[in-house]
């Protein structure tokens, strides 16, 4: 992968720069796709070697060695780069690459480091990337990587750890680069590349890491490389996600556990008062029922509005592949359903249920929750609500364990503990900068694109959003089947191929 | 123990029975109070040789040679006695005693088996019976058994694994026997001896046992001697239990656990809707909501109502004990909740809580509730009632995992298992054969009786009201405070001394 770097260390990129920026669009997609037609062997080979370097949370080692592979594999590209450090921080990689006479500096984020791994559930060792046919599930055998001269079909998947999540974005990104150097088209826009290794611990420094470098984050657009493309496997663009919070809930019933038919009908039942409690959360078409929940929504713009109705319709075949006879508000789509905040119980517990149930009156009951934000939601206030309508069902909230004077003060007591959230991002898709990139992977893409208001997950780019104040579109590269985070992660080629040639429209774009 | 043994077998008991009938009564106690009072060291020693026996589910040997042991000590009082057997349960230890010229048979049932122990959370090993000053809870001292000569002190405790629950009932029995047979006071009442060893595991064949042996059944009336007495300390008596019956209900979503922000407020989340469909079963007085669940309760009659009103006030205290600033239905009396059937929650879950909890929506929920019932309830039917409710809900009722096919036909699906249950027992206080009992342990007792229509919890004593058709009453002795069934078990020297006092009356009330 060092053929850019020749072209760009003779100062040539000056010179392609001038010539490219009026017509270099579609020349860049053909310079992507002549280069892997003819090095796709190659670039398998790079891309697996790429793949090995272990990359989990608990391998500290493993995790510098890919940041540094990734320093070196920009400096090979003529960028500047660096690792910026935090103490105890997995460091960030840093990159620029200026394009002369341009006056557009695009950010380019994406995280190195992946999911811990269960190897144990592997078909094969996570970081020994293995090439298969097609998908396992659907049959797939497992193949050598060809020869330089072999057929490569794009139905191939390599299976291996981050293959999709999200090794894929600087895959794509570095041929990318190679491609337009080989052809001699320069990019249109400044480059800075920030590379992240902790995004699957919750980006814990990140927002420390953006603080400390203000100035050298300084971007008119950042293009967040993660995620994977629609569920119809077309390619799509993302323009927002949303925010998250929680809250854990527990309610008391008596000191001690009490058998039930002594005590039965006369002491109060924790987990019942937490049934009803969280009952009175929501009804049963999903409605949130808590005060002012859905009221600081922001609607989606025209543009939006426009992107939501051409998604394409998934809702009856998600019901039929997950076994759900009917969705919540009476079958309304996803894509809908994602635009409002939730309210989530992700977990209850009280006592024991089954065999090893008891005839007892429990103690306490637990509720773990998590909301969802979109944008206009604040987390803390959102938590208030919340907060609020517990009270209202009579409850006295504590932050710990009530002592026996809380308890003999109040007939229902629930400890609230309240999770540090954050907000939701979204770009408007009117955004002058926002629409040669919505062209630029069009013509990648070589169909309709999908152009998604928003995802239902949440990341931290509010971080991105808040403090730099800069606008950012996702751009998902992986296969939507690909297994991010489970065991057998795989990456299909077509979508390592689309990523190629979406970089290089994306560095190319007018 | 032996001194009644040559008594009896001289024949003479037929001539001291004939001139007790009349008077014998208060004599009875007399004898009672002056036999312990003169051989207390001995009785105490004698109890603790018997409480070293091991009488766990965990030791049939064990539990052998305690059926053994009762009943060599039932034919050293006289007693025709021995063992009934069923392959693969303990064995019921079976006596006689004829009273010549008696009229009326009484059946005296008490439980040779004890819990499970946890020996490491025991302060001394439970089958090595170790003498206190008082409780343990209340700064008692352990202290080596009376000499002779020592004055024993009524509020000292043996600490041992059924000490109370329920070997009290063979320690006072047979001193009772013998202090009557050294004062020369002859029994009143034929006595049938029924002492079964599963009554801790559900008394899994006692059914088997009983209609092996109806004949040998044939009684007029049932002590069942188990349980402690009142929480106000004061003796009583209690003329029912509760039935029982329960179920498990699973409530389903999506056949894979979801990602809850791309997929919530869109797929239904089943603890939210096991939340709900719990809530709709209770209201937050604690009033059960299910169609006819109230309807089938057999109110108490005058004699019950009266004793009902005279029942000690201890709800405050409770209160106070368990740390609940208020109980269900406004406070309303333990004693009347009891009347009633109950719908008890024993336990709930879904996916994970707390430090676990992942930001999914779960898979399923499920929850476990035990229904106690009162006079005149059904169990069968009082399930039948709930499920009626849970598909006046919208729930499609599966009895195992539902299929594919089962959940894209049916938007709500619970899967039901149901307990077998059986129900309460209750006799009336306005028996002829229960007046004598009442006079008995009123005079035993030396103060006014708690006469407890019901207990809360269940025992299927059903059993003997269904297959042997013959009224019961239960015959407590042990302390309230005996720790029963957890660790540290332990009698109260003065509720021992009751015992005896109680089975020298009831063996000899007119």
């Amino acid at each position: 992968m060092s053929r850019l770097t020749a072209v760009i260390s003779t100062g040539l990129l000056a010179v392609l720069f001038s010539v490219g920026v009026a017509s270099a669009s579609d020349d860049g997609i053909d310079a992507a796709r002549d280069h892997r037609t003819r090095h796709g062997a190659r670039i398998l080979d790079d891309y697996a070697r790429f793949l090995k370097t272990p990359n989990t949370p608990q391998d500290a080692g493993g995790v510098r060695q890919n940041a540094e592979q990734i320093r070196d594999l920009l400096i090979a590209r003529g960028a500047e780069a660096r690792l910026w450090e935090i103490e105890g921080a997995a460091p960030v990689v840093y990159g620029r690459l200026e394009a002369p006479g341009a006056t557009r500096t695009l950010g380019i984020y994406a995280h190195y480091d992946g999911q811990p791994v269960e190897a144990e559930r592997w078909t094969h060792p996570p970081f020994e990337p293995t090439l298969y046919t097609r998908a396992i599930e659907a049959g797939g055998t497992p193949r050598p990587f060809p020869g330089p001269d072999e057929i490569i079909d794009a139905e191939w998947r390599i299976y291996a750890r981050s293959s999709g999540d999200d090794k894929v974005s600087f895959g794509a990104l570095f041929e990318a680069l190679d491609a337009l150097g080989s052809a001699g088209i320069a990019p249109t826009s400044n480059l800075v590349f920030f590379f992240e290794g902790e995004e699957e611990q919750g980006s814990t420094h990140l927002g420390q890491f953006i603080d400390e470098h203000r100035a050298e984050l300084d971007v008119d657009l950042w293009l967040i490389c993660d995620g994977p493309v629609h569920q119809s496997r077309r390619p799509q663009l993302v323009f927002g996600v949303r925010g998250i919070t929680g809250l854990e809930i527990t309610v008391y019933g008596a000191e001690r556990y009490l058998h039930s038919g002594h005590y039965g009908n006369w002491a109060p039942n924790p987990a019942m008062m937490l049934a009803q409690l969280l009952a009175s959360m929501k009804d049963s078409e999903g409605r949130v029922t808590i005060e002012g929940f859905y009221e600081s929504v922001e609607p989606l713009d025209d543009q939006g509005q426009a992107a939501l109705e051409r998604l394409p319709a998934i809702d009856d075949s998600l019901r039929r592949e997950l076994g759900l006879a009917r969705t919540e508000a009476d079958n309304a789509p996803l894509s809908e359903r994602i635009l409002l905040p939730t309210l989530n119980l992700r977990g209850i517990l009280s006592a024991t249920v089954g065999a090893t149930a008891r005839n007892v009156i429990p103690t306490r009951a637990e509720a773990s929750l998590d909301i969802r934000l979109v944008k206009g939601n604040d987390p803390d206030r959102m938590l208030d609500r919340v907060e609020r309508h517990i009270r209202a069902q009579g409850y006295h909230i504590v932050r710990k364990e009530p002592d026996r004077e809380t308890r003999l003060a109040h007939p229902r007591i629930a400890r609230v503990v309240r999770e540090k959230g954050y907000p939701a991002v979204r770009t408007s898709l009117d955004l002058p900068l926002i629409r040669p990139v919505i062209e630029a992977a069009r013509r990648a893409a070589g169909e309709e694109l999908v152009l998604l208001p928003t995802l239902g997950g949440s990341l931290p780019l509010y971080l991105f959003e808040q403090r730099l104040a800069r606008p950012l579109v996702i751009v998902p590269i992986a296969n939507h089947d690909d297994n991010q985070h489970g065991p057998d992660e795989n990456l299909r080629i077509a979508n390592l191929w689309y990523g190629i040639d979406l970089f290089a429209a994306l560095l190319t774009m007018p």
